[in-house]
């Protein structure tokens, strides 16, 4: 076997085989197929694609390539929860402690952000005294004494996949369904849990511009979930518009906690309570009506902001954050957008408003670049909204008065607006499970 | 500009501009563009194509991209010819002298032969004496002396190919007719000559497998002629058979050297011939039919084979080879391949008779294996005769009988037996000009 032909028969259309992805995962990570081969291998998959076995196996052998979590001596069924990525995109903070509460272990590793996106490691630093840089035996103690735990990632987690994605990310061979599919999951599988669900964002603020686009990775990463052995639903939710109100690290919290506290703007709320019971549906807990109902009882009943409480205080954070706002690092400028023109919002350019969001300190333009926690943006009108001219249309944050220029700039190049009201979107498009694809729209 | 974007548009199927091409090959070249984006670039090449004007410049800036051969102190319009590889093709030792017998200055640099094709200066260094390690100043001088020179190739010529075409070798990426085309053409363009005839082999013992292949890569290297200003003609001849009867280097020669005396088998003969005649046509020597009437005629006269004694001699050889095949190095042990059967032979696979003479010491497996010049094959069967059971299909030369067993199972692989006559074929297929297509089948 050499990496040659396998670079020829995948050139050609043929279906690889195991053993030649095995070959190729393996010596790819230990150097000796260089990075040339590799970009070849890349870009015939990104033009002749992969099937779903092939997916599988590329998918599994970057998961065992490294370090893999084992999750095994925690009781109950583990059930991770994914995103691909939005604007404003705070549910796992929501999401994770009201499925915690209900006796669902999450022990969970998140990323940070970069581009237009933001990572939830990142916000819940924006959180006094809390660490997400939490070794493996911390974690587990910490998930076997309030039944969650959310922390960066540690150790030599899916190697392969982060010297293939590297790669991938300077030949222009990112845009690949197989390749993201195997990208994401290979992380999931690695990181222990027994059944997955994922939220596909799908939009002008997503990866995926379009619903069709946005289905064919659902499906390809809920067929990997079905070779690799592990159970794999994923939502396909709006992000034609920012999720929410908030933009930023803090900011981004403050609504996730309103979520437990029933404050919530209305999208958030729902998108966040769907995929909890989408969780607890996993974790076999009940029908989904019924999961839906648990997850709303425990919202009301304070038992997920408990939840979240526990956790912080666990990972040493200051917990009282959740009932003072106050406490978290407050920003030292805002400005108002106000609207240039009376109108209806038709819609929005949602990546541009996560760029603003960099532009104002509250995210990455390279991997290094230091973030400002408290920076970022709150929208007061958003896609479907009537506004006046010269109401505001956001308030901006930031440590510096300087940043505010361009940030407006570019958010108000985000609003598209018209003389009629635009047709109303549904927040959850499609679901995609073994059982087939659900479409919503 | 950046290779990322360039790598993406092509991806994408746009046309790359001038600038683009200039951009990848000058820094491809220099070294800041790593193997690894050009890798992903002539996949993207090899899926997505190039049009005639980007072929046409990614070949010039290649062609420039190292020294280049200034024969423009030469008196007359300079004409180089070029095959893409055949079995048995000994066609530019018979066909050069017979054009620079007719005072068509001839300096052309050949290359040496790697897998089942020789090449042309590993034959005319089985010639006693002789060399083509000859520098510029002494190729010039020798043109203008004798009218003729055959050398290898000299100096830092197309670095850009020779860096391009060994990435492409190990990244699967050969078999793009435009990335052919334009290596092909580079290093015709840096030799120098006015006017290109291609000769582009077709058949089991081509590269290109089929007529339309051949056809398509004539295309692609006329086009490149004339976007680049350098008239191009392609003949495409037939290589489902080995040409003549000769495979190996001394034998070859000998084989040529018959051609000039009217003692050559029949198509090798009509090959040289018209392809004679083709460069005598774009040296404005007459019509078509005036050329092929010239060529013949210089061969009756003498005078092409006494072109040929002059080259020799001029580049160190020992000429009194042309009446004495004694002179060659004579092969240490011979066998004959009896067939096994009676039939007629309905086909070859040819390239398995070239891969036999490899396997007798004829070629070369890897760059840097020897070659042994009396090594080789004498067919004396081959597609379209009849054979009897046990006769003499054709003999092996070699420096230990050792070699014979692995040759003669090559060999015998090579040959397919029917009860019919197989359909004759004729030894040219098509012309290609910027005319447009002949095709003679």
């Amino acid at each position: 076997m050499n990496m040659y032909d396998i670079i020829k028969r995948k050139r050609d259309g043929f279906e690889l085989t195991a053993e030649e992805i095995n070959y190729f995962v393996a010596h790819y990570v230990d150097g000796t197929i260089p990075d040339y081969q590799a970009a070849a291998l890349a870009m015939a998959i990104l033009f002749n694609g992969m099937t779903a076995r092939e997916t599988g196996w590329l998918t599994w052998e970057m998961a065992v390539s490294g370090d893999t979590v084992d999750l095994s001596s925690l009781q109950g069924i583990k059930v991770d929860k994914h995103s691909t990525g939005g604007v404003g995109d705070k549910t796992t903070i929501a999401v994770a402690p009201i499925v915690a509460s209900l006796g669902v272990p999450v022990a969970k590793m998140s990323g940070r952000g970069l581009g237009h996106t933001g990572g939830t490691v990142d916000k819940l630093e924006s959180i006094p005294g809390m660490t997400v840089r939490i070794e493996r035996d911390k974690m587990m103690q910490i998930v076997r004494e309030v039944g969650i735990a959310l922390v960066g990632q540690t150790g030599n987690l899916v190697p392969a996949d982060k010297k293939l994605y590297a790669l991938r990310d300077v030949t222009a061979t990112v845009d690949s369904i197989p390749l993201i599919a195997s990208s994401v999951m290979s992380k999931k599988i690695a990181a222990g849990a027994d059944r997955i669900l994922l939220d596909v964002k799908c939009g002008s603020g997503a990866f995926m511009k379009s619903m069709d686009d946005a289905i064919a990775l659902a499906k390809a990463m809920v067929d990997i979930g079905e070779e690799v052995g592990r159970t794999t639903v994923a939502l396909v939710t709006n992000m034609d518009a920012p999720l929410g109100e908030a933009v930023g690290n803090s900011l981004e919290v403050m609504e996730a906690i309103d979520v437990l506290k029933g404050a919530a703007p209305a999208d958030t709320t729902e998108v966040c309570l769907e995929l909890a019971a989408n969780m607890l549906l996993l974790a076999e807990k009940g029908t989904l009506d019924e999961c839906r109902q648990l997850a709303r009882q425990q919202v009301s009943n304070g038992q997920a902001s408990e939840k979240l409480r526990q956790l912080i205080a666990a990972q040493g954070g200051d917990s009282r954050v959740i009932d003072d706002y106050g406490l978290f690092a407050q920003p030292a400028y805002s400005e108002e957008v106000l609207a240039p023109q009376s109108g209806w919002i038709s819609s929005m350019q949602t990546e541009l408003c996560g760029m603003a969001s960099v532009e104002l300190g509250a995210g990455r333009r390279v991997a290094d670049d230091d973030i400002d926690p408290s920076a970022g943006i709150m929208l007061h009108k958003k896609t479907g909204q009537w506004v006046e001219e010269s109401e505001s249309l956001a308030t901006l944050y930031a440590s510096s008065p300087s940043l505010f220029f361009d940030a407006r700039n570019t958010l108000l190049s985000a609003y598209e607006f018209a003389n009629e009201p635009p047709h109303k979107t549904p927040h959850f498009l499609a679901r995609v499970s073994a059982q087939g694809v659900e479409r919503y729209l």
